[in-house]
Parts: C-alpha cells; structure tokens; sequence
C-alpha cells in the first residue's frame, strides 16, 4: 500500500481527486521490481498502464521488424512513462517498447483504472496528455539528432553525457550497448571509436570506452553545432 | 467574422465556452490565405496560433541548419495544426516549420488569446493536447519509416499515395519536392526513380512520374513489409 505522500508528490492533480478515487490509485497500484534488461511493455495492444520510476532507469524505444533498436528517451526516478497506458491516450497509435536499463523499482498504475478515473476527472486526462506532449519534444529531439547530425558529434554528445551522468571517465558500455541506445549501426560506431581512439581523444577495451581528452571530445561534441 | 455553426463542427468543446470566451474566439480569429509555398510559422518562438485549414493543404516539417527538411505531416479541410501554439502547449520545446502545400485558406487563431481561454477551460486545453498528442503519431509513423524502411519501399508507397489523392497516374512533383516530403536527399531519390524507370514501373518526364505498371508498383509498396 502506498502512502498518500508519495502520490500527492508525483501527481499535481491529488487533491483534485475524490476521496473513492485517491483509494482506487492506491489500491490498483502495484510495486514492481525489475531486472536490468527485462522488458516491461512491448505494445500498444496491451495496456500495461502509467509506470513511475523509483529507482533505477528505464528506456522506451522503437523497434525495426529486423529487431533494429532505437531509443526515444530514458526515465530517472521521479519520471512517469505513460506511453505505456494506451487505453488512457486513445490518439496514441504506435508501437513503443520499454524495458529496464538497470535494476529498476517502478510503480505501475493500472491502465484500466487510470483510464477510467481520467474519464470522469479533467486533471487526470490533462496531466496524462500533458506527460505525453513532453516526451513528444524529446522524441523529435532524438529524430534531430539522428537524421540531421554527423555521427562523430552525436557519439562525442553521447559520451560526455554517459561520463557527466555517472561522474566518471569511463563509459562502462559495449560498442553494441552504445549503438543501441544512438539508434546507430554497431560498425558505424565500432569505426568512429576506432578514430577517436587514433585521435587519442578516447581509448576503447573490454570494460568499455575511457575519456582521454576531455577538452576534445566536448570541443567535437557542443562546438559549432551548426556545421 | 465566424459563424458558429463552424466552430461547432471544428471544437467539440464549443458547448462548454462562456458566452464571453465564444466571443473571444470570434473576435480574435483571422482568415487568412496563404500562396503556395508561403512560410506560415517558423519558430517555436513566435506564437502564430492555432491553424484550421478550410481549403487546401498545408504541411508541418521540420528543418536541419542545412536547410534539409523533413515533411512530418500534412493538414487538409477541417484538419487543425497545434504545434504552432507553443505558448498552449508548454512542454513543446522543438521548432516546427509550417508552409502552403498549394493555396489555402486557413482560420488562424491567436495564440494569446488560446492560452488564455485553455487557461480557464480544462476541455480546451484537453482538446489542444488531444490534438498534439495525435500528431506524436504522426511523427512516430514517419520516423518509422524513415529510419527502418528501405528507399524503394518508401518511394513507392509515396507514389501510390500521391496518386490515389489526386485520383491520377501522374504525381506532378519534382524529384526535389519528392525528396522533401519524403525526407530523403534529391540524388538516392532520382537515382531510385531512374531504377524504377528502367523496370518499367513509372515513367519520369518533366511533368513528373507516371505510374505505368500500378500492380508492380503496389506489390513493391504493400507487400512483405517485414522483409
């Protein structure tokens, strides 16, 4: 069961809610923990319903017919998916998959529930459209960067921001990992790296790839971002 | 100035305005027409509005600093372009480019006015993210294709689009517009038209392609598309 204090934090609509309905959240809510790597939703057939990150990072992603991955946004904790709720947001009509980055605990919120209670409460329906149109501007940042970036920018881009985020030089991901998450090619990456390393500005082995020349590789990555 | 019997069958929240925010929706919107290839919104830093197309088409696209651009979608009659609205619609923080596919005519309603009325009416600010929302769709099914779907196939689904709307054999466009709507660079789709040329599918002339062989054409586009 969860505390009222937890759901009045994620949501801007808790008080907004009859007292039947804060019950149904908190009775159709469920703690899930999953492994890294375990898929958490794979279609918009089935509703799996608004996931609410605890702990961990989860990733939604489009998936080629070929199993070709791209990777639309990740979630921290505090973040709610609800691309995965697409019996709440009937005009979504794509496929997205979403799985676990790291051992995650989530909180997923039943999507028949949730669907129902929007229904008959605005807040709700604003506050899952809302999310939704926000994760539109990251989707089409992705698209910008995949269609209209040079490959070498876009891994630079990548690994400053994989180091910043776990404060460390090196960047603890396979070539195949790193491809996956850019929405790239394993060899166009594996061949970029294999330059950066001949730069000296990275160094790449089998615990993964090292920052060597910090000032470089942000100089490929923010410099003149419009050449 | 607008009947409302219009705005009726364009909102369907118009039944739950204030006769005051009627009036404001009235007073502070302008029919406008629009040439061919006239540049209607650029940057998500002007407020240009809600769009309602009445006649004509008009596309939705966005653009790398090289100028190359990507069509996301087309609007026809009746069909309302949100994305223009960014100061609606908060959490759109990307730059979309709006233009006349032919000549329009558009009701444009003032984005101040909008936001102010989506403030103090929660089913239209449901509605201007509802209408977003369905254009996630949109881009999601572009992306789609553009990142896991080969030029051939893409070419001639377009082709077979374009003619079945027009009700013509003939798609009387440059290899350029093609190129642009499709996302692609001018050359991979002038050499693919040249491809489809020598199979005898289409026929390519200054006047633009004329499909000559629809069965090949459509089994190109329609079928197998997992392989």
């Amino acid at each position: 069961m969860y505390d009222e204090e937890f759901f009045k934090k994620i949501f801007p609509f808790w008080d907004k809610l009859s007292d039947n309905d804060k019950n149904m959240f908190e009775r159709y809510s469920s703690a899930v923990s999953y492994d890294r790597g375990t898929m958490i939703h794979s279609t918009k057939a089935e509703c799996t319903g608004a996931i609410i990150v605890k702990t961990g990072c989860i990733r939604a992603y489009m998936m080629s017919d070929e199993g070709r991955e791209i990777t639309l946004y990740r979630l921290y904790p505090g973040d709610i998916c609800m691309l995965s709720a697409s019996c709440v947001l009937k005009s979504i009509t794509f496929d997205v998959f979403i799985d676990a980055v790291e051992k995650s605990e989530c909180l997923v919120i039943n999507g028949k529930t949730l669907s129902d209670i929007s229904q008959r409460n605005m807040f709700v329906k604003n506050f899952a459209l809302e999310t939704a149109v926000s994760r539109f501007s990251d989707v089409m940042w992705v698209m910008q960067q995949i269609l209209f970036m040079s490959l070498d920018k876009r891994l630079a881009i990548f690994l400053c921001s994989e180091s910043e985020k776990n404060q460390s030089d090196t960047v603890r991901l396979t070539h195949e990992q790193i491809a996956k998450y850019m929405g790239s090619a394993r060899e166009a990456v594996s061949r970029m790296l294999k330059y950066l390393s001949r730069e000296n500005i990275v160094e790449s082995s089998r615990a993964g790839v090292r920052i060597t020349d910090r000032a470089r590789l942000e100089k490929l990555a923010f410099d003149q971002l419009k050449d």
